[in-house]
């Protein structure tokens, strides 16, 4: 129930400035700093419509999905962000004004929300869901630990992929933050874990750190090779969000009757043609393979038991999150950039103000 | 359990010779009269080792997938067939010699066989299950209403699509032997059925006589544009026994969570190149979209019970089997390639024999 009551708080040490980190020009393949623009304006306190809350943005994470709202048409669950427009992503904000009763003022909440110190956020039309992050999290956690990207890794194992201690688990973008979770739930659910990731750093980090079983450095090694070495009876569960010759080398070698959890395609969205599907369909007849979509937003009444259970794995050790935390509103594009060159290690999340 | 104990019936009328059509030359694109040669060799009863039977072939199914064996690789659960082998497909045989305690001399089978008089099946290690044919079923039949073509439409719409009758059914090469049966069985389970076929002809009948609640002739008509018309909310169950473009089309109507079951890719058996998944996998992503694979073999223990609720909806007149049956072993090849330029009107069945 949404009532249209307003409620304010003072926006405290901020000052009388937006900043706004806009989209300039439409990108072209790879990312670069000219394709986006910083402006100032004046901050202005908005009227809101019911369902809508107006908040100041404490912390960015620069999502690789905030790639497919640059391009036109978007192909995602949003519309494409508008020339001129203030970037979308995922940030953790604090409540100014609310009109919106599931949403108190002074609370924080993690969403979709926009690259600028003040943003709206129509909470009720949101296509990823807006949720409430506890007093005890910090804006940080909340998009790191307990955000997102470990949402998305847990549901998409745990209730999409049904993970059973005697399959063979095999992650894209191992490394990664959404990925390095997954594999990680997979050795604790009893999986033979294998991942593959760019790099021997990055994959000596799962080995080491994360206590995968194997780890395929697609730069230097023969993805196809590789996992016939290590998965010599097939993959059960794939767990992809790359897409691309990745997938396609990957369903060659699933188990009868696998499964291929799709939660983005990375492969793709840095580029101007969408990722296909894998290249012979009839493996896919003659495998009994499932290939499973999903969208976190799907599993919106689980996620306090979600994040118990990550917290949990968290405080026993057994679950490693790595983070590359950088400080300062500037710092946006360079850091949605390096998420695509690979230079991050792990979530990459923007720190923009303290909370009020 | 198998025994070694072999048991032999007199072949009666049978000639001397064995009349085969073996593999003359890989097929490059569409199939040619060239591809198959006919050779005659002396009738030879042969040693079994333990599981095989060996057989007089009663009739042949023309079933698209044998098109897959002609290739190299087969891109199929089984391997090529050789060159100068005999063509292997589905048939119904009466068994002359047994050395498997499952298959009694002068019963007669449905499994995939050869295009030849006389065959051993090895029937325990057959990719495709070896099935009892009830003494009160014709060959014919045995390959048509209860054969492997309608069993894969039960179990694929029945036991992998899980219809409901809220949902929303869309069928590609309906008007063929597996297609018009998936049709119907979505009708007689209370679905709003579209399917999609070549041809007004084609159209019309599963209009008129399977009672589908839209057809579109897909090369007349715009397939996006009347998906849009004839399931505006979606489609929630796609039976896809073609692939290809078609695929990459329903896709893009597919209805949140939907389901597309895959058989087969007719698109691609006739062609040197495999038919490729959707296009833009973000679609299944954001569409929560399911591939599922499936293939008729792992629903074995269920045949009783599907060939029985068949029989059922064939005596009441709510299930039409349209087939086509030619006479003679010579018109083989052309029934194969007719299967393929779209010149059959429902399963393509080849008499040869008559029941000893």
């Amino acid at each position: 129930m949404i009532t249209a009551v307003v409620a304010t708080a003072d926006p405290g040490g901020a000052g009388p400035l937006n900043r706004q980190w806009v989209l300039q020009r439409r990108p072209t393949g790879a990312l670069q700093p000219e394709d986006f623009a910083l402006r100032l304006q004046p901050r202005a306190e908005p009227e809101l419509k019911p369902g809508q809350i107006w908040v100041r943005n404490l912390a960015f994470s620069c999502a690789p999905t905030i790639r497919n709202w640059m391009n036109e048409p978007s192909r995602s669950y949003r519309a494409a962000i508008g020339l001129g427009e203030p970037i979308a992503g995922p940030a953790c904000a604090q409540v100014l004004r609310s009109a919106n009763n599931r949403f108190a003022v002074h609370t924080r909440v993690i969403g979709i929300s926009s690259w600028q110190d003040y943003s709206i956020i129509d909470a009720e039309k949101a296509a990823v869901p807006v949720l409430s992050v506890p007093a005890d999290m910090s804006a940080i956690e909340s998009l790191s630990a307990y955000g997102f990207n470990c949402l998305t890794a847990y549901f998409g194992l745990l209730r999409v992929g049904h993970l059973t201690e005697r399959d063979t688990l095999l992650v894209s973008a191992a490394a990664g933050s959404v990925g390095s979770v997954a594999a990680q739930i997979g050795k604790i659910k009893g999986c033979r874990v294998i991942g593959i990731a760019g790099g021997r750093q990055k994959c000596d980090w799962l080995l080491r750190d994360c206590g995968l079983d194997a780890a395929i450095d697609y730069q230097q090694e023969d993805l196809a090779a590789r996992l016939k070495l290590y998965a010599p009876a097939g993959v059960n569960v794939f767990f992809d969000n790359v897409g691309g010759s990745i997938l396609a080398v990957a369903t060659e070698h699933m188990a009868l009757h696998g499964l291929i959890v799709v939660c983005g395609q990375i492969s793709a969205y840095d580029g101007d043609r969408p990722a296909p599907g894998p290249p012979d369909m009839m493996r896919i007849v003659y495998g009994r393979l499932r290939i499973q979509g999903f969208v976190t937003g799907d599993f919106l009444g689980e996620v306090d038991q979600a994040r118990a259970e990550l917290g949990q794995w968290l405080r026993q050790g057994r679950l490693v999150i790595r983070q590359d935390v950088r400080h300062g509103f500037e710092k946006l594009p360079a850091g949605l950039i390096d998420v695509f060159r690979g230079a991050n290690t792990g979530a990459l999340l923007v720190s923009v103000a303290d909370p009020i």
